[in-house]
Order: structure tokens, then sequence, then C-alpha cells
């Protein structure tokens, strides 16, 4: 089945101590799509200005995106511009150019209104509602999240929890939702905000489940080298969701194995500057690595 | 097999947020020796005052350990205050009372130096040359250590790294050693130094493994509630180094199961204070945690 993914499309203009790459597609739902390519047809919904470089279009296309539902806007895109510290896991927002994304009302296409399986990535949680009211038929409805939301519309986001079955955020996000300090204790506290399915990122230490079946602890790739962790939660979810609405048997059968898929293509996400490298990975790369990871788990 | 353990025996009066527990028994050494106690035989070397209470060497015989190698010298024994912040994950040493310790030459019992595993636990690396010197059949040597060793007595640590089988260190002290904020490079340069295994703490994270088979990613047990991670650390190796001297097989065939019963016993560290927790843990429960992250892990 295919999977609908909503987020933002943007162009990401990212510095790190080692190099400046100005203008990359970038945006959680171009992350998660292009991740959850691998797994499953993906349809995408999102605005765009209409400076957004025709290549990105054949980016998308040759991940066989579908995009009736992305918008272009008189105007410009969205832009994005940030600086990693030497350690990449703290980022410094250097410039947010709202562009078309000010005015965007995501407006679903009837083809795509009836998707069983629907990833809320992150973005302004009125428009997750607003993509929420449009859908009829979803099955499993999968939200991420970031600390802005939890900074500007909090209200919004919690009346969200209580419509989605799984939502996503990092620990810090997680200990600013909670205000608890223990992960699993934390975990929780967010079931009791609504979802059944809770998944607490913690970048390079890997992500931790809470579900009905209990915790699953999913390990990170290793990686030598990290070049640029932009959009590594997007591509994790996206190849999560990906993975989930294209596998046999229930969610609670195939969450964990969605995990790891999604964590591996997160890892190729974080080696190469925006896309750059997720693009460029095969499902045969994918495969390596999760059996990597199996063998790098196993005890 | 048995295994000798030296490092420090100490008094530890902490504060965290929650509570203030004066003078429990502390110390790498005790620490690793309780953890190890569970699976072997334990020799332990380490210095104590006239004021060391006897209900704590009759902790230390509860579990088995030989204290022909605890040296009872005329003063007061170590005594180390400290205070955890909230997220247990950072602490600030309020006192430092060196007491015997500032004089301790450690003297193996003949009896003692002829064990095959040896556990360096956390203690000034002269100390640990000391005790090297003295064994004449180590099969498999550990050695542990702290940030406070490698600011001012990095010398001495890089030699010992020339000398041991297996080095543990948490991810800031590698981080520090080796200036590269990758754990994984920094993993790849500290074997550089000498030691064929490498390991990394990482508290609630877990721990990393690089050996001859690769990397393994150890998990840590879930806790929903830390109490006082003063000594997880010690008990992770030591639980390992106990595991691993009483077990069948290559030293490669057993490091990671190794790991994780550590990671189990240094779980039960963090339930109490100080060994409070750790000595009342069962075997049986031990092997109910290592089932668990069995569970836990697997996809």
């Amino acid at each position: 089945m295919s999977v609908l993914i909503v987020g933002s499309t943007a162009l990401d203009s990212i510095k790190t101590p080692a190099a400046e790459n100005p203008r990359l597609l970038g945006g959680s739902a171009s992350h998660a799509a292009v991740a959850a390519s691998y797994f499953a047809p993906v349809k995408l919904v999102g605005v765009v200005g209409e400076d957004f470089p025709k290549k990105y279009i054949a980016l998308y296309r040759k991940h066989g995106v579908d995009l009736t539902g992305l918008q272009v806007e008189p105007g410009k895109t969205f832009h994005w511009s940030g600086e990693y510290e030497m350690n990449m896991n703290y980022r410094r927002t250097l410039l947010t150019e709202l562009g078309v994304f000010e005015r965007f009302t995501p407006h679903l296409p009837a083809a795509f209104k009836q998707s069983p399986f629907v990833l809320l990535a992150n973005i302004a949680p009125a428009l997750q509602h607003h993509v929420l009211d449009q859908m009829s038929r979803a099955k499993f409805v999968m939200a991420d999240t970031m600390d802005l939301w939890l900074n500007i519309a909090l209200d919004d986001l919690l009346r969200l929890l209580r419509r989605v079955d799984g939502f996503a955020l990092n620990d810090s996000e997680a200990h600013q939702l909670t205000k608890e300090d223990n992960v699993f204790a934390a975990m929780r506290k967010i079931h009791k905000l609504g979802p059944k399915y809770v998944i607490i990122k913690k970048g390079s230490h890997g992500s931790i489940l809470s579900g009905p079946k209990g915790f699953f602890l999913c390990p990170a790739y290793p990686l030598r080298k990290v070049v640029d962790p932009t959009g590594a939660g997007d591509s994790f979810i996206g190849g999560l969701m990906g993975y989930l609405s294209a596998a046999r048997g229930s969610i609670d059968s195939n969450l964990r194995r969605a995990m790891v898929h999604g964590s591996v293509v997160a890892s190729f996400c974080c080696e190469g500057f925006g896309l750059t490298r997720t693009t460029r990975a095969t499902k045969a790369d994918i495969a390596r690595r999760v059996k990597e990871l199996e063998a790098l788990t196993r005890f």
C-alpha cells in the first residue's frame, strides 16, 4: 500500500565545520518521502514557490513520488539555513524564510484522501490537523514534530496527540513535553496523551519504541563519519512508514523491522549533505546494513 | 576461573535531587568486585583505613570476595562526596579525602599473582602498572579509567594501554583522549594506542565494543527510575570480567554476552544508593534481565 506524507518542502542551506552547501533540497516531507520510496509508493503533500528548482522535481520523480499534492504557489520556497557544531549533535538556525509556506493550506487530491498510511511529518500541528480532517480511511497515522511546536503551538499539538496512532519526537523534546528526565518514564506519560505507539529518537544512540508489546531498543547504524545529520529524523520516520505500509501483517509484528529500516535510511542521510547520499542508496545497500545491524546487536 | 580486581575501596557520600546518603560502601573495586562475584570467585586488592566499617567487610564476605589482598592501614578510608544533577548524567565532586589511599601501594599476595583474569578498575594508572608488574600469568587484562587520569597522568595511562588487552572508558573520555567526536572513529584511534578490545561506556545509551570481530552494540537495561548511578560503570566492567573469567571458550566468543551481563548488573546498581541494590540481586534476577534485553533488542 502507498503512504501519504505531508510536511515541509524546503531549500536548506547547511553549514558544518567542514563545508557550506546552499539551497539543497530539504524539508521534513522531502526527506521522509525519499526514504519511504525505497519501500512503498509515496504520495507527497506540500508547497513550493516558483523558484523551486526543476532538478528537485526530477529527484522526487526519480523516486516515484506522486506529486499531485505538491502545490506550486507564487512566491519563494521555504528557505532554512542552519549551522552544525563540531559534534554534529547541536545545530543553530541562522535563518528561516517561510516564503509560500506562510500561507500554506494543504489541499488533498481526491485520490489521496483514502490513504491507509499517513505520515504527518514535522510541520505546524494546525496543518497536521488540517490533513487529518480530509482523510477518510486512515488505518495508521504517525505524527512527527519538533521543539518549535512545543514552544509556540502546544495546544494544537496536544489535540493532535489524541488523533494519531503513533508519535515520534526526540529525547530532549520528550523531556520538554513531559518534564520527565527518564526517557522510559517520559514515554509512559506521552501514552497518556493519546498515542498507542511512542517513538523517541536519540540520534546516534538509536531510538526507542514503546507500544502494546512493550519497549524495543532500536540501534543506529554505526557511522565513522557524519557529514550532515539534517533530515535524519525525517528519513527515519519516512523509511519506517514506507516499510510499514508495504509490509503484510499487523502493525505490531512489523514495527520493529520498520524502525530498523528507517534507521538504516537515516544512516545514509547522514553521510551526505541534504538528500545527496540518500538518493544514491539502493535497496541492496539498505538490506546490507539491516543485516549488519542484526549482526552488530546479536548476543 | 577467578578474577583479580584492583581499584579503589572507598566511602561515598552521595547527594541526588531526591536524597542524601553518607558513607556508603563505594569505590571502583568494591562495585566491580560485588558485580563480578555473581559469576566468578573474586580476589580483591585495595586499601582501607582503620575506620572502615565492619559491616562492609561482611558485605564483601557475603559475596565470597577473597580479602587477602585488602590492606588495612593506619588512617582514614578514602572518602568521596558527590552530587548528581536532576538528569543523573552529570555529577559534581564535592569532596575528595584520599586518606590511606594517598600512600597506597598494592602488594599482591603470592596466590594472586598468577590470576589469569585481571581487572584494573579505575585507579591511578601508576598503581595499575604496579599490579601488572607483579602478575606472571595474566591471560586477559582489562583496564578502566576516568577523566582525572587523562588530566593528570596521561603518560602513565598511555604506557598502560600498551600493556592491556582491553580498555574501557566513557564517551566523553574517549573524545578527550582522541580529540575525535565520532565514537567509532575514536575507538579506531584507541586501538592504535595498544588495546585489542576497546569498550566505550555511554551510560543509559548502552556501550560499544570494538574488537577483532568488529563492533558490538550493547544495550542498557531500560530503567524507569535511576536512584544513583554511582559505580554503574564499575559494576558493568566488573560483571563483564566476572562473566568472562567463568565462561568457557574464547574471549571473542564470550565478550558480547559478558558485556550484556555487566550491563544488567549495572542496571541493578543504578536502582539503589551505593551497593544497596546490587548486593540484593540474585543470579535469577540477572538472568531474567538478560533474557529481557534479548527480547527488547530482537527484530
